[in-house]
């Protein structure tokens, strides 16, 4: 039986220590987690505004001044240890992926901690709606659209979204419950209809595991914080970190 | 009987011909008008950051591209020439007030449109609960306090705030009403206690107009739009330009 954490610090400790590398969901209920996505100073202005135009995807919960790497909503925390695994892209190609990436660190990095569907996902769960990728222990089925992002300096690309079965007679709960987590991405931005948002198969999503989608339920589409990084990725930076799927930077905040 | 301008772009042409240089509240009810900052590219990352940080005394409408002068929420305007008043800073000191910036325009200046309080008076208005300084056509009184902001960069400085003496018997409905407008500093930061804040004489402003607070009101204080521009006069920019007190960019987004 494998130690589940209830506080965040313990949680972050036991990734530095080398003790945990697998994902934090689960972990530290009530917790805010986060996103993490760390680009060279040269582009943090764009990547910021890319974030403030594009609220929905990229909901910020801090962004951390160049080369810092203790963050205020996790004191004593470092942001280059304390995930359980790491993503390196080069030039836009996924490079390497590791448990830490001190070794890499740069006096100009500029860390975002994005908020995560864990905050609304715990929520609805206490509402008695029960979402099939929690209960099956997968990771949630996540689509590229054909929904373009407000594009800010070298940041363009369509936004990722992830795709929740919700029974019918729950959708209009789901989206007044989630709609209270702005910093969780918020409300639905679609509702119903995959090949809208230029979904060919709903069976094959592009990150993450297909869930079924049964008779009485409808797919219902929520903005997705790895659209950062398929913005990233399309626009071919040089260097950038990101979190590895599911494995996400622990908070101190409740929410 | 001065005219009053119904639609945004109207009154926009008309302050763009040299036709009209006064304060905007009360024109194009309905629409959201917006603090002005701009800023030298160098600077912009750090003032992103700053308002990113301190979302109630500078909440974000938008944020043009450097160099860009028509934003997305007024199509067709110039951010250069259609607000009826700017103010010229350079090196932390007032050096200009005019009636347009096109002639100062440089490619590397990012202009931040920010949040004002009108939308959240409307509302409140709207519920039958007056606001003197609106009744007495007088501008809102603002104090510097002592609620540090959080820096970022070399953006620091304490938080401004705008006062309104408000009926006991309506503080609650008040906060309730303005949390519902984030986009205009949402709820109060402080209720009832000027001495907290390090305001030693409510009488004496140190922005806009004094007003009496009568016996069976209460002083309910908002985050207020100036704070960026103290914050931008503490760090001593070698140029920034805002608009004119009262004399606000009017968009086109209805709130």
């Amino acid at each position: 039986m494998p130690t589940i954490y209830s506080e965040p610090q313990a949680l972050r400790n036991a990734v530095r220590q080398g003790e945990f590398s697998q994902p934090t969901a689960g972990h530290a209920p009530g917790f805010l987690q986060a996103n993490l996505m760390i680009v060279p100073q040269a582009e943090a202005f764009d990547f910021l505004l890319f974030c403030q135009r594009n609220p929905k995807p990229c909901p910020l919960i801090e962004v951390l001044s160049p080369g810092a790497l203790e963050p205020l909503c996790a004191p004593g925390a470092n942001i280059a240890t304390d995930i359980p695994g790491y993503r390196v892209y080069r030039d836009g190609a996924l490079a390497d992926e590791r448990t830490g990436v001190a070794s890499l660190w740069r006096d100009d990095f500029v860390a975002f901690l994005i908020g995560c569907s864990f905050s609304f996902e715990s929520a609805v769960a206490e509402e008695g709606i029960a979402l099939r990728h929690v209960v099956q222990g997968r990771n949630v089925a996540m689509y590229r659209t054909n929904i373009a992002c407000v594009p800010a300096g070298r940041f363009s690309g369509d936004m990722v979204v992830s795709m929740r079965p919700i029974k019918s007679r729950d959708v209009a709960r789901v989206v007044e419950i989630s709609g209270r987590f702005p910093i969780a991405h918020g409300a639905p931005v679609h509702i119903g209809n995959p090949a809208a948002l230029g979904i060919a198969d709903i069976a094959r999503p592009d990150y993450g595991d297909a869930v079924a989608i049964e008779n009485d339920e409808v797919p219902v589409f929520w903005a997705c914080g790895v659209t950062p990084q398929w913005a990233a990725q399309k626009s071919r930076l040089s260097v950038c970190i990101t979190h590895a799927p599911g494995k996400m930077f622990v908070t101190d905040v409740r929410g």
